[in-house]
């Protein structure tokens, strides 16, 4: 039992960097179990012909919030209180628990769509997004939402967050981490003690930090440091910690952040939507931080294709920088795979043997990956997503010439439409 | 005969913007023939469903250089130079004319896919984009490029460009313009040889003009001006007069351009990629200029999707200007049709009775586009231009539930890898 991918051009790990060449790579069970060499007694059940495809590791998402595509396009173009209070919290607050579910897995069709295979959640509606990802067969890590000022505050959403953990403890694909919301919505004590629990049950941390010049001021106003600082100071930083955004540092932030492993997620649509502007990408490479990429959820980046996000962030900082050398394709394509991958702490995001066996095959015969020069650039430079063909998450098929195979796509899209039809966002008229 | 496309959602013009509603749109021969009223005597020889689509304007790519996909993947994230003399030119060198055709066919399956029906285009093989349009269906508007120090260097070019319009006069959907390359390759001398052909031969104009620092601060040390007054003091401004680009524009220029109804193509991605920067868009359309989209060659853009380039142009002034209220979805929507329609001066642009019937009817029953609070946000924050289902161009279907009717895409397909092949650029290996 096992699917063999025979002769597909494959980028693979090469050193520091990546290579692109034709192999056969060899699933079996749940794992990358060879690549060119089959392993002892592989019998293949299935054999993909690659010679028209090629083979990267799945994308990773590494900051989202899926169950938010239920306000997809309904709140754009406005200044950022009209967003929050005005459009986004009034529809949450109408939104019933299993509206998130059905967000979420709307918000999943399109990631596999767009070879998308892993993601890193906060949510809200506990138990929906994970019931998602049990059912439609992707691999995630999810954190509960956490804001408090106090340890009673805390403690109810903390008990929430491990009850989710131990009823979908079944599942191989899911994995957890702790989600204290921002500097600017936890107060160093409620931060403090969600490190304590942390560190106490071995879980990561997932957080946003310096979204805004509207935190920054915040917390020097109130706090006299920067959101970097003011989270280092409550501990946080002594658990692995994955950090969403990180547009507004200062010269200090830069080697904290380094310093101390923590990983930082840049989400450039959404940073460009709301307004926030351009993260210092090039910056914290050059000091050594492990810069990964996201999406944000549907409510501030209507698009959750990774492939959308890797062509923002090669051109963008080129533009803020002057430079067509500022982050180049080979980087934008580690920060969707392997740097997320490390900063999840997952054996994902490389094609190489003892890895899971998440892949997306991209279709080469579509105009857009045509001449195909460099197969890296053309997936942030020419790609538009469409054309990945094939989909594995942990060694089953979730994808197969465009046909998803484990979420009923139509249904997803009836549910959303009566959803939104209840909740007055409907404009089908 | 005719087609009937019944009951789809649709984007129609209303006063100075657009409303969303469902119609009924009636195409006779080439042109809207009605729009909820059919014209008298109408017998449609096809109705397509409208029920689950959304009916746009094809839209028009206001800069491009379609053979140059020829380039496509491989030259990217290099310095200028290296880019320029080391790839971009020894490519073209080793080009052959019949490749440009293949080129330019390519980016036309590219285009018709993401729902662009009319195209602006400078091009340098004489008689290859033109050829490829004729076979094609799509609508364009070609100048053959020109530069020149003296009128003896400009005339060969200018006679070929002549023989061209001549030879293809019999093709309705194509159209000419002359095109001096940019103020930093012609001489004034030559400039103004063109622009009195032009005025003449009452043809309008297409440039490039203040694309990069290099170009500003040459014209500045060379001839005291900068690109925007050189072409004025030309004469070029005395005809209609399309600029694209227009990067590094100094106080006088806003108004140069608005008072001489210059359009002004940006084109977000190309200026980036080769690190040019960001066009002053929020401050054209503030000064009154009528600023369109274009996705320029595939060269500096490896994408050729209007769609892509209408989410650029959203996101990036946001991120620029910090607010999210800075170039909205409905003016990206309008800069890539009616503002290029208008540039162009074709009748295209708008779904209104006696217009053309170029238009792009996108597949609601996609995940990008659910749900749909505001059908005109999806097409540039959520879409990414594969949900387009059916092209019209000139009253004929050219792609129909995604196959593509006009193009023999295999073919395209196998050509450019042939020709890859030739000129050393292929990584099939």
């Amino acid at each position: 039992m096992g699917i063999l991918i025979a002769n597909a051009l494959s980028v693979i790990p090469d050193g520091e960097g990546i290579s692109v060449g034709r192999h056969d790579i060899y699933v079996n069970g749940t794992d990358i179990a060879g690549i060119d060499e089959p392993p002892s007694g592989f019998a293949p059940s299935e054999v993909i012909d690659g010679t028209r495809l090629l083979a990267i590791p799945g994308l990773v998402n590494a900051h989202t919030h899926t169950y938010m595509s239920v306000m997809r396009n309904v709140a754009d173009d406005l200044a950022f209180a009209d967003w929050l209070m005005g459009t986004v919290e009034p529809i949450e607050d109408r939104m019933e628990a299993e509206d998130a579910y059905w967000g979420s897995l709307l918000t999943q069709a399109e990631m596999i769509r767009s070879g998308t295979t892993c993601f890193n959640d906060q949510q809200m509606h506990i138990g929906q997004t994970t019931a998602a990802v049990r059912d439609s067969g992707m691999r995630a890590v999810i954190s509960r939402g956490l804001v408090g000022e106090s340890y009673d505050d805390g403690d109810r959403r903390l008990n929430e967050a491990r009850r989710e953990m131990a009823e979908f403890s079944d599942c191989d694909r899911l994995s957890f981490r702790l989600g204290p919301h921002a500097p600017y919505s936890c107060s160093p004590d409620y931060l403090r003690l969600v490190a304590d629990v942390a560190w106490q049950e071995n879980l990561g941390i997932h957080i946003h930090i310096a979204e805004s010049q509207f935190e920054t001021d915040t917390l020097r106003s109130n706090h006299g440091c920067t959101p970097v600082e003011y989270v280092l100071n409550a501990g946080i930083f002594e658990v692995p910690t994955i950090a969403a955004h990180c547009i507004r540092l200062e010269k200090d932030d830069f080697d904290i952040l380094a310093e101390n492993g923590v990983s930082v997620v840049t989400c450039p649509a959404s940073n460009m939507k709301l307004g926030n502007g351009f993260a210092p990408v090039p910056e914290m490479m050059g000091a050594g931080i492990n810069v990964c990429l996201g999406t944000d959820g549907a409510a501030s980046n209507n698009s959750q294709s990774m492939i959308r996000e890797m062509g923002l962030v090669t051109l963008i900082h080129k533009g803020t920088h002057g430079t067509p050398q500022c982050v180049s394709a080979t980087e934008s394509f580690l920060m969707a795979t392997r740097n997320a991958a490390k900063a999840l702490g997952l054996p994902v995001g490389t094609l190489e043997v003892g890895r899971k066996a998440d892949i997306a095959l991209i279709d080469l015969d579509s105009p857009s990956m045509t001449p195909l020069g460099n197969p890296v650039a053309a997936l942030s430079y020419s790609a538009n997503g469409s054309e990945v063909d094939t989909v594995l998450i942990d060694g089953k098929l979730v994808m197969r010439k465009r046909e998803l195979l484990t979420i009923d796509e139509e249904r997803v899209l009836h549910e959303m439409n009566r959803i939104c039809e209840r909740l007055g966002l409907a404009r089908m008229d």
